[in-house]
C-alpha cells in the first residue's frame, strides 16, 4: 500500500471562500476528504499538509523521504519563486506532481514562471478541485509502474 | 451524449517510435483507441484528428464547432508560436483542455511559453498517455458540470 | 484595369459569427461582396483568396507575381509571426497593403509584433470592414500614381 | 453636421519640403485643404491644429471636448513617448484615428513602440496624405454609425 | 469604532538602531504607541503585529478577516518578492495601505519591483514614521467613506 | 511661516471630469481650495500651478527657488518620462513630495517606472485628493524639522 | 549507395528569379539538378522536395525515415521559428545539414535565431548554389565515415 | 561669414548655480558671451537660444533652415527622449554638434540612451563649458571644408 | 576570543545524503564539528544555526548583533531572493562571510543572481566542506586585523 | 595563382588532443597540410597564421591586404566578442570564409552571438575539418567568379 | 611642460586607406604629426603609441603612470568591450579623454556601448581627425586648471 | 609533490598601488611570495605568471598542461568577458580555482558576469590577498584528495 503526501502551499487553507470566481468553491477540507478517498480506492494511504511558511513546507518535504512514496503538492505562489522548495524536492527524489486549481498561464505575467515543476514529474491546472484528483491517479499509477519488472 | 474531439498536432503520429526517452513508448493508435473506450466509459463519443499542418488543425478547430461539445488538444510544438491556432480557440468558444505527454517545463526554455493555454479551460503535462486519459475525463466532468442547474 | 487580390489568413472564414465585439458582424461573403463591388467602381478587378494554411498563403502570394498588380492583405494571426509570408511579399515585388479588423495596437502584447507590415506600403487597423475598403481604395491610387509619368 | 478636429504633431508644418523621400510631396497647407473640402463633401467641417509643443498639443485635445465629435491626429514623434498626449485622449472620450504618413514600422526600431493608438479607434500608416483622407472618411462613418439606432 | 491591523514584515522591530540614515531615529515601540494615539484620535482601534517570516505575515493578514476592517502594512523586504502575501491580501478582501519607512524609488533597483502595491489602495514612501501616520488616517477616512451612503 | 508651491501636470485641470473611476470626483479648483486651507491651518501659504508643457513645469520649478520652501507635485504622465522635470528638481534643491491620484502601481506598466521619485523625499499615491492633503503635510513637517537645532 | 532527402522551404522555388541580389541568379530547377549530379558522382542517390507549407515539410521529414539516410535541408523562413520541423529532424534521428544561400548573420536580427541548427551536424551559409554542394558532399563524407569500424 | 545657431535645453539657463559639481561654474550668460567671441574671431556670428519647452526648440531647430549654416546644440534633458527635436534636425539638414557639459556617460544609466547624437555630426561631452568653444571651432571647420572644391 | 555565528540556510541539514555528486559526502553534523574545531583552533567559539524558514534565519541574524563578531553563512537557495536576509545582514553590520558547498555559477542560470553577496565580504563556493572552512578562517582574520591599531 | 591565408583563432593549436567530442580527432599540423593540398589542387597558394592573441590575428588580417586574395578564417573563442577583428576584416576588404569545426549553435548560448560573420561572405560550422576544405573551395572558386567578365 | 601620451587602439594604424567613408582621409602619421605640433603649440610634449593588442595597450597606460600628466585616447573598437582598459585607467588615476574619428551612435548597436568613456574625463566622436585636436587641446587646459590654486 | 601554477590577469601587477580601497594594500611581489610559501608548506612548487595579454594568459594556461598539476587564476578583467581563457582551461583539463581580491558581486554590473568560474573547480572572492592563499590551499587539497583510492 503506498503511502501518499498531499501538501498545500500558503492561502490555500482559505479555498471555499478566497475569491471563488478563479478557485472555485469546493472547501479545503471537503478536497482533503475527496483525495483522501480517492488515495484509499486506489489501494493508498494519504496524508495532508498545509503551511503558509515556506520553511515549514520545506520541512514536510523534507521529512516525506522518510514515510512517503509520492507527494502532490499545489505551492500556491511559491510556485513562483521558492528555490528552496524546489531544492527539498530535489534532494528527498519522491515522484512528485504539482497542481493549481486555476489556470495559472491565463494570470498575470508572474504566475507564469514555473520553479518547481522541472523537477516534478509533471503538472496538472485549471481543473478545479479535479487537478488534486488526477494528480492522485497518477501518482498511484506512477509508482504502480515502478513496481513492474521492465518499467523503464 | 458528449461529443468530444481529440487533436494531435505536429509529430504526435510519431508516438511510441518517437524519442521514448522523452514521450513514452505507448504508440499513437493504441493512444487513440485508450481514448474512445475511456470516452465512451463516460458516456462519451470522441473523435480524433492529426496533422502536421497549422492550417489543418485551425480548419480542425473551426469545424469542431459545428458538431463538438469539447475539445482535447496537445498542439505539438504549436503550442509555443501558433497564435493562429489560439484564435480559432477563441473563435469556437468550446470547453479545451491542453495536453502534453512530456514536462514540457522541464525541456528546453522555448518550450516554456504557452500561447494556447491561456484561452483553454487548463492544461496537464508530464504525464505520458495519462495526460491525455485525464483530459478527456475532466472535460466530460466539465460538460456535466454545465447542465447543472447552479454551475457558475 | 488593376487586377487586385484579396488575401485573408486563418480564421477570417468565421467573421460576422467569431467574437463580434472585437471584429464586428458584418460577414465574411459580405465583406468579399463589397470588396469586390469597390474594386470595380475604381476600375479594377478583384478575386478572393482565404486559407487557413501559412503555406497555401505563400503559394498565393507567389502566384499572384503572374497576373495581379497589388495586393490587400488581412495575415490575422500570421502577421506576428510569418516570416515566410513576408519572404514571399518581399519576392514578388508588388504593392501591399496591410489590414486589419481590429485594433491590434490596444490587444495583447504579442500582437503588436508585425512581421510583414515592414515589407508592405502600409497598414490600416481598427476601422473594421472599412479596414479593406480603403486599402483597396489606395492601392488602386497608387497603381495610378505609378502609370503617371513623373511619379519617383 | 459633425465637426472634426485634425491634430498635426511636431514637424508636420515642413511637410513637402521635409524628406519628401519619407513623407511625400504634397505640402502641409495642401494637406489641410483637402481634408476640409473632404470633410465637407461628407457633410462635416474640420478644423485644424498643429504645435510642435507637446502641452499645446493637449490643450487642444483637453479644449476638443467642447466642440468637436471625433479627432484626427497625426502625433508625429510624439506618437512614440507621449502618455500625456494618450490620457488626454483617454480623457475627452471622443473617437480619434490616428494616422501617419510614413510606414512607421519599416522605419527605426523606436517607431515600432505606439503609445497614442490603443486609446484611438484605428490607426493608418504608409499611405501618404491619404491617410488623412481615409481617417476623415472613417471618423465621419463611425459618427454616422453612433446615430443609428442599433449600433452596438 | 474600527478595528485596523498594523502589519510590520521583517527587520522592522530592529527600527531606530538599524540604519538611521535610511530609516530614520524612531523606534520601533515609538512608531506603534504613536500609531495606536492616531487611531483612537480618528475613532478607531489600532492592533500591531511583526514578524520576520513570510507565513505568520501570511497567517496575520489571512486571520485579519475574522476582525480587522483595514490594513496598514509595511512589507519590508518581501514588497518585492511576496506573492504569497499578495495572495493573502487579494483573498481577505480588506482595504490595505502599504507604506514604507524610505524612498524605496531611490534605491536599488530592485526594490523598484512592488508585488503587493497592485493589491493595495494605495502608498505612501519616503516619510518615514509619518509614512505610518498618514496611512493610519487615510485608511479610516476610507473606512467612514465606505458608510457613507452614495460612496461608489 | 512656510511657502509652498503646488505643481499639477498635465490633463489635471480636468479632474473632477476625467474618468472617474480612476481618478476620483473631488474637482480641480475643489483640491487647490483645500490645499490651500490645509496649508494655512499649518502656518503655510501654498500657491498652485497647473501646466500641461513640460517646459512650462520646468520654469515653475526653476522658479520656485526664489521663494519657495517646499513643493507638493503631481507630475501626471511626466511622472514616467520627464528627466527635464527631474533634472530641475535636482537643480533647485528645494524638499518635494510626488503625489499621484490613483494607485499608479495598479495601472498599466508603463506607469511603475517612475523618473522624477528618486529626486523627490517621498511618494504618495492611490489615496485621491488625500494623497495632496497628507503631502502637503508631510512636507510642513519637513520644513519644521529642519528648522529643529539637532536635526540629522 | 546512399540515398539523400534534398529538402527546401518556402519560397525557394522563386530562386533565380527572386531578389538575385540576396540569393543569386542560379535557378531553382538548375539547382537541383546540379545537386542530383554531385550526388551521383559521390555514390548517392538525391531526391527533392520543395513545399511552402510548414505541414508538408514536416511530413516530408517524417517519410524520410522509412528510406533516406540522410538530409540536406534549407528550410528557408522557418529556420527562424518552425519547432515542429525542429522535432520532426530530432525524431527521424538522421543526420542532417541546413543550409542557407544568402549570409543570414549579415541580414535582419530575426534571422539570426536558428531554430534547427542545435538539431542538425552542422550549417553552412552564404556561399549561394554551393551552401547546397559542400552540404551534398560533407553528407556523403558522414555517412562514409559512420561505415567505417572505428568511427566514433 | 557663417551664421551659427546656439541651442540650449532645459535647465541650462541656471548655469553656474546649478549642481556645480557635475556642471562646472561659468555661468549661463559667461558661456554665451565666450561663444560668441569665439564665433566672431573663427569668422563667424552665433545666436543663443535657450527654453525649456520641447516644442520652442523644435521651432528654434525649424527656424535655423531659413538663416543658420550650421547648429550647436545642448539639448539637455531631452538627448534621451526628445525624438520630435531629432525629427527637427534631420528635417532641417543643417550640420549639428551635439554638446554635452558634464561626462553622461558616467551617470545614471538613463542618461547613456542618446536620441539625437544619431542625426548630428559629432558629440562632445565632459569637458565643461569647452565642450562648447569646441564645438563651436569644429562646426566652423565643417562649413569651411565644405565650401572647397573637392570635399567628399 | 572572538565569538562566530555559522548560519545554514534551507536543506543544508541534508547533507551527505542529499544529491552527493553536487553537494559531497561529508555529513551536517560532521562539518558543524569540524568548523567548530577549526574556529577553537583559531582562538574563536563558534555557534551553529540552521533553519528551513526565511523568517528564522532574518531572526537568527538579527540576534547575533547582541554576541557575535562575525558571521559565516550558506544561505542555500535564499542566496538568490531573500531581499529580508540582505536586509538583516545590511542592520547588524556584523562582517559577513558567503559560502556555497556547489560552484553556484556552473549551475542554473536562476543560480547566477546573488542577493547577499553585495552586502558581505567576500564568498566562497565550490569547495566542498571546505568552503566553510576558509570562511571561518579569513572571518576570524578579519577579526583581528580589526583590532590592529593602524587598519584602514 | 590565388593567394589565401588561412587564420586560426585562439586554442585552436591544441586540435587533435583538445576535447575531441566536440572538436573531432584531426590534429592542427594535419588540418593545415590538407588545406594546403587542397589549395594547391585547385590552383591557389595557402600560408596558415596562428595566434591566442587577438592583437596579433588583428596584425595578420591587416598584413593580407598587402598579398593574399582571400582569407579563411576560424576566429575561435573570438568569435563571440572581437570586434576589432571584425573591424579588421572589413578595413582589409578581402572575401572572407568563417568556419568552426563544432556547431556553435548547438552549443552554450553565448556561442550564438556572432560578430565576424556579418563581414564575411559566409559561414560554415559543425563539419569537423571539412568546415575548412569547403571554405578553401568556396573561396577559391568566388575569386574566380570574379575574375569572369559579367559577374555581378 | 606637460607630458601627453596619445594612444591608438587596433586598426587605426590603417588610417587614411581604411574606408575612408566612415573614418576620413587625413592618414595616421599626419594626425600624429598634427598632434604633436598642436601639443608643443600649447606648451606640451606628446608620445604616440599604437597596437592592435589589448594586453600591450594596457601597458602603454600603466607605463604612463611614471612619466604622462594626461592620456588622449582612441581606443577604436575596444572601446566596446575592454574592461581590461578600463581598469587600467582607472588605476592609473590620470586625466584622460577618449575621442573617435566617427560618430559612434550613428553605426551598428553594439558601438553605442561604451566601456571607458566613465573613467575619463569626457568624450568627443565624429569630428575626423580634429576629435584628437580638441582632446589634446582640452587636456592641456585641464592640466594647467590643476595648476591654478583654487581649482576645485 | 603537486605543481601549480598562479596565474594574475592585467592590472595586478599594480597592486600595491592601485585603488587600495579596492584591491588591498599588500603588494603583487609580497602576495606572490607568500604563495610560493604557501605552496612549499603544504609540499607543492607554485610557479607565477602575469600579463595584461588575453593571449599570452591563454598561451600560458596552455603550456601548464605539459608540468602543472593544477591552477589559481586572478583572470582580472578578462573574468567577464574572455571566453578564449574558458575554452583554454576547458582544453587543458586541470582542476582550477577562481579568486578575486575584492567581491566583484559589489561592484559594477558587468562585473557579476563570470565566464570562466563555470569551468573552474570554484571561486574566491572578496578576501583580499587571502583569497589567493586559500585557494592555493584548497587546490593542494583537491589535488591530495585525487590521489586517494576511493576519490570520487
Amino acid at each position: 500500500m503506498f503511502k501518499l503526501l498531499l501538501i498545500h502551499g500558503p492561502n490555500l487553507n482559505l479555498l471555499g471562500s478566497r475569491e471563488p470566481g478563479i478557485y472555485g468553491t469546493v472547501g479545503f477540507d471537503e478536497i482533503n476528504a475527496r483525495m483522501k478517498r480517492a488515495a484509499e480506492e486506489n489501494g493508498a494511504e494519504l496524508r495532508v499538509f498545509q503551511s503558509n511558511s515556506e520553511g515549514a513546507l520545506v520541512d514536510a518535504i523534507k521529512d516525506a523521504r522518510n514515510w512517503a512514496d509520492g507527494i502532490v503538492i499545489n505551492p500556491g505562489a511559491y510556485a513562483h519563486y521558492s528555490i528552496a522548495m524546489r531544492d527539498a524536492l530535489s534532494a528527498v527524489k519522491l515522484p512528485a506532481i504539482e497542481v493549481h486549481l486555476s489556470n495559472i498561464h491565463a494570470r498575470e505575467e508572474f504566475r507564469h514562471r514555473l520553479i518547481l515543476t522541472p523537477v516534478c514529474v509533471g503538472m496538472i491546472c485549471g481543473l478545479g478541485w479535479r487537478s488534486y484528483l488526477y494528480a492522485v491517479e497518477a501518482l498511484i499509477e506512477i509508482l504502480k509502474d515502478r513496481l513492474k519488472p521492465s518499467a523503464a
